[in-house]
């Protein structure tokens, strides 16, 4: 596996050029952010329980019918994954009020939302990432509206098989944040990472967060949980 | 006309019962503010301008096919309504970038957008009235999907017969804000206001502000800016 040169440097990731111009090397960095980067920590260990989970669940995910960019895990902090042409959107799912969603509305942290609420944010760092609806995703030209409804049914699909995913290491998926991009026949993909770092998990029983709340909120330490939700997503493979 | 308890009393008008269920009598206040009501002032002459000018365009659009809730002016500043039940939404309807669209997206003032673009806002004085989406509306049964259908499909038609009048008077109309209800048989039905405190209007020779603007951005004088208008729409109206 020959690297050559770095193509994207994000906040938690580094891209590079594989010598198949359809493959991209990812590397997860020892780095956490909070703010949209306004705080921001080395944190050694974070890479490898990142691309360790991420992996996990993405294999898991293919397995289990939602197709996505992964290819294989590499190497401790290392992934291959599928060139995408990449949308800039941030696709949220909530299950669960809290975060943004319990400020904006005054909902009380942990109130089961009666369906699955869909939101959208325009990725782009220099707006600070604005929540943004379908007539914003048409006027950008981000994504096209047969796109959005792909999108959309993406979302609610991966929303039910993570559910059953986590619900197996007992964990509730309060939200998550997916990212996609299009592949070259035109086809919406799965891609980015998912992780403590991209959705909240709650402990069933101690209701105790299991993600990057720990570290936004400094209420607990982040690689202890990163790890506990490594060791569970383990013996589920052990299992199986 | 006997009027009895005030059933509602807002920002900038005041609404009583009348004899009639079905009607409610509207009187104007003169009363100006901005950033949701934290700067306010008194301002003598503004409700009979809004009064004016939100009689002769509820008016001139029931003349030109758009149903309203507006039933007839009564003295200087007041109105009688078809009462209705509200849909606590501000729907915003922008032709050209201005205002908080401008802001969050960096997009120039002025910038003629390619499309209008409609945002709704969850009309919640407590939560600062948000921005939000369809899945919001469903989620806090502001209004059916049937009913966000009517509601962009009516804000596009009033859009239309909008810019017709504005053109006539020279007015470029960038952008603006209306409220709906629903009649007792269930239809969304146009209500509240239609002036220069809820739309953004520029002179299309010299591009200034004939609206509220003025007064938020402490650029000019309402009063002279409101009566400019009401004196192009009464010229309108000889003419006609």
């Amino acid at each position: 596996m020959n690297t050559c040169d770095v193509i994207y440097e994000g906040k938690a990731k580094k891209m590079y050029r594989t010598e198949d111009e359809s493959i991209v090397l990812v590397e997860y960095l020892d780095q956490v952010t909070a703010l949209n980067g306004a705080r921001k920590d080395e944190m050694v260990g974070k890479a490898e329980l990142n691309n360790t989970i991420s992996s996990f669940i993405f294999t898991w995910l293919k397995k289990n019918g939602i197709e996505n960019h992964f290819v294989s895990k590499e190497g401790k902090t290392e992934q291959l994954i599928k060139k995408l042409e990449m949308i800039p959107l941030e696709i949220v799912l909530r299950n669960v009020a809290a975060g943004s969603f319990s400020k904006r509305f005054a909902v009380a942290q942990g109130t089961v939302l009666t369906r699955p609420i869909i939101e959208f944010y325009y990725k782009a760092d220099e707006l600070d990432d604005p929540f943004i609806n379908d007539a914003h995703v048409d006027y950008f030209s981000i994504a096209t509206e047969g796109e959005l409804k792909s999108i959309r049914q993406l979302t609610l699909m991966l929303n039910e098989k993570l559910i059953e995913l986590f619900d197996q290491i007992d964990l509730t998926l309060v939200d998550f944040k997916i990212e996609v991009g299009r592949t070259s026949d035109g086809k919406i993909l799965l891609a980015d990472e998912i992780s403590p770092d991209t959705c909240r998990l709650w402990d069933k029983t101690s209701k105790q967060s299991l993600d990057k709340d720990v570290y936004r909120k400094k209420t607990g330490d982040l690689l202890t949980v990163y790890r506990e939700v490594t060791n569970r997503l383990d013996a589920l493979k052990e299992e199986n």
